[in-house]
């Protein structure tokens, strides 16, 4: 690139929105992209960083040293800093920590210390605190000495002077309310609040729930810690629902579409490993049936078909079963209709589309002994890919374990393996 | 449920929350669901029929008569009578049009006119407009006077006597600025706004790039429309993501728990059958190849683990792509480089996992040659598989088609009938 170009690249640069750099830094092959990063000026740095998806930010960060990272980190705010940490080398983390206040210090690594899924990670500090024994004109007053809000303030929180939450100020009262009323009169007392390892689902949940914009959080005994912006909640939906869709379709995680050959193989190599192994075992199951197909060898192309059938149902009762758990809508009382109406759903399938696959298998090979076969293998696995379906997410959720991750694979694995064996087994039995 | 019980539940519905009740609305089976609902106080149940999910809606709607949804819907507003409308019946819907005033009745038939994923679905009309010839103060007097701002009010609209959009006053700006500034002097120029029949995705995606709250949406001339806010934003991006996990479970559309085993079953039907058709014709291909499959029977066994691989890899290919798409990062320059990166990956994979396939077949059945065949069609399956994880999805797009919708099982359907044909012709080629 000449110098020239440079010059006028950098001008536009200069007039763009951090989220819009960001955006191009994201579509840049690497090498350009690290071209237009050492050009765009440096206060916006940090924005930038925090905007950019992991694996591209890696990169950037990847080309900074010390020196710029410490300059780039320094201008953001402690929640934001919290969350660019686990990207950083331990070395500028620790500068850091030496260059914040002991307030921000404390705050950073309270946050650092929960885990990633709990409210204190969704956390920021924008909170802007009010006693509640001053009448809104002073309030009104206060904030225009203060001359700024953090960004999406849509209630101001009022604490005591232990810095206990007693309420919440919407600013739209604030507005509508004569300045000489009290704040105690017209704050909400009524609070949704969070505590700091809540989970961060929940937290989510409840966003949606109530509508709300912003949310206190407070620790064990009351006292005001953070605030959560609705913006905390986006991402977080947002990325949650991103990390699902990758594990379902075989993706360890976040790949960048300019990161090389090699790291992109790898992050999708754990998957496939997995299934690789899965798909053995199920085949083995054809090698114990091996004189049987010789014989009728028609069940080599009719096989994989039960077997898919199986496939597909189970994963569809599955998602039921974690999008319910997901929904919070699971509940002893529930689990038990719910088996039953699974099961019922596979018997209906299985009499139907088992009855559609006999009569095909018979209309292909003329034979109604294979046809017979077909139905009853059919309706057989579809049972089981509707226990299995239940099954594997319900076990893994009272285990702990994300009831979605890997479930379809398992699933998959099971209902292959059992559908040869059903479906040959029945054969062996009936036809030979 | 006996008459004294009935009076002490319905004494604690009515001290919940709408979205709280629409909570336990869902969880409940269907009849318990009704009777729960009749207990409901009246002026509850248009908040409740907008939280509850569609399933759960459309029995709550059932149980109604015209009367009683009449008057549900008419304390909603506008925009979320819009949000209704398509669950409610033809002579509700007209009946409210005639009760709406001249404005509201305008703007619920413009809703109505665009489609689902525009902008216009999204909107609301809870905007407050100032002019902004005025002062600060005399702002604050008007809304004092106003009493009430419409939920999630960030910012004001400043429009001109023609009503067209001049820019935004955020409330941040409005309380911490002096009385006696005027409007045009703090009001900020440099608006995010959107059209009538701009993308709801695009409206979705500036939200997050920008962290907006709320945002005006005007028509073609200029002229302010309505308002988006963060909460429709944040409801579809949940329902698209939603979505898309329905689909690729092979469900047409969101399913209560409590819902019939006979409805169950017909949502389900749909992507049952499409996969069925697809594994029947891409199992034909094996038919082609019965007397190899006689004479080397161990070919039976290992034909699914190569159609398997390819269909897990072509998945992650897949999936990239559409996640591109999604993220608007693909570009004519782009797309080449990303084809030789799957392509390259492909190759890189095949040779990994043929190898890796090969060794495995070789030492189950002592067969170097065979082990050579598992080896090669596992290359060339993967190589296939990259090619169809690339093109399905952009092709669907190119074509205006969701590229994710469908994608996985086309995609299946491919990679299956493509290895069994690699695997069994090269088995055929070389051992026989």
């Amino acid at each position: 690139l000449h110098k020239r170009h440079q010059a006028a690249l950098k001008q536009k640069l200069d007039k763009l929105h951090a989220a819009d750099i960001a955006y191009i830094l994201e579509v840049l092959p690497l090498e350009q992209r690290l071209l237009v990063w050492n050009l765009v000026k440096s206060e916006l740095d940090g924005l930038i960083l925090l905007d950019v998806s992991d694996a591209v930010r890696e990169t950037l960060i990847s080309d900074m040293d010390t020196e710029e990272l410490l300059s780039a980190t320094e201008q953001l705010e402690t929640d934001e800093i919290a969350d660019l940490a686990p990207d950083l080398p331990e070395e500028v983390l620790q500068e850091l920590l030496e260059h914040l206040n002991d307030q921000n210090r404390e705050r950073l690594q309270s946050v650092l210390s929960h885990r990633e899924d709990t409210v204190a990670a969704l956390m920021d500090f924008g909170m802007v605190t009010i006693r509640e024994d001053i009448s809104l004109g002073v309030v009104l007053r206060y904030l225009r000495r203060r001359g700024d809000l953090p960004e999406h303030t849509d209630k101001l929180f009022v604490v005591d002077k232990r810095n206990a939450l007693k309420g919440v100020l919407p600013l739209k009262r604030l507005l509508t309310n004569p300045p000489e009323k009290l704040v105690s009169e017209i704050m909400s007392k009524d609070v949704v609040f969070f505590h700091l390892d809540d989970d961060a689902d929940e937290a989510a949940r409840a966003f949606e729930r109530y509508n709300l914009l912003s949310a206190p959080v407070v620790d064990r005994e009351g006292k005001l810690q953070g605030r959560i912006g609705i913006d905390a909640i986006v991402d977080y939906i947002r990325e949650k629902s991103d990390e699902e869709m990758l594990s379902q379709a075989g993706l360890l995680e976040e790949e960048d579409i300019s990161s090389s050959v090699w790291k992109s193989a790898q992050n999708r190599w754990f998957w496939l490993a997995i299934n690789l192994v899965t798909a053995f075992i199920s085949t083995r199951v054809i090698g114990l049936f091996e004189d049987t197909i010789v014989k009728v060898v028609a069940l080599a192309s009719l096989m994989p078909i039960v077997a898919g059938i199986g496939g597909n149902t189970g994963n569809q009762t599955s998602m039921m079963i974690v999008r319910s758990i997901a929904l919070g809508v699971i509940n002893p009382s529930n689990v038990k209709r719910l088996i039953y109406k699974e099961l019922a759903i596979g018997l209906l399938n299985g009499a139907v589309w088992g009855s559609v696959l006999g009569l095909i298998a018979y209309l292909l090979y003329r034979d109604i002994e294979l046809g017979m076969v077909m139905m009853g293998a059919t309706l057989l696995n579809l049972l089981v890919a509707a226990i299995m379906g239940i099954a594997i997410p319900l076990v893994r959720h009272r285990l702990g374990l994300d009831p979605a991750v890997g479930t379809s694979v398992l699933l998959t694995a099971m209902t292959d393996g059992v559908g040869f064996f059903i479906f040959l087994g029945l054969a062996t039995l009936v036809l030979l």
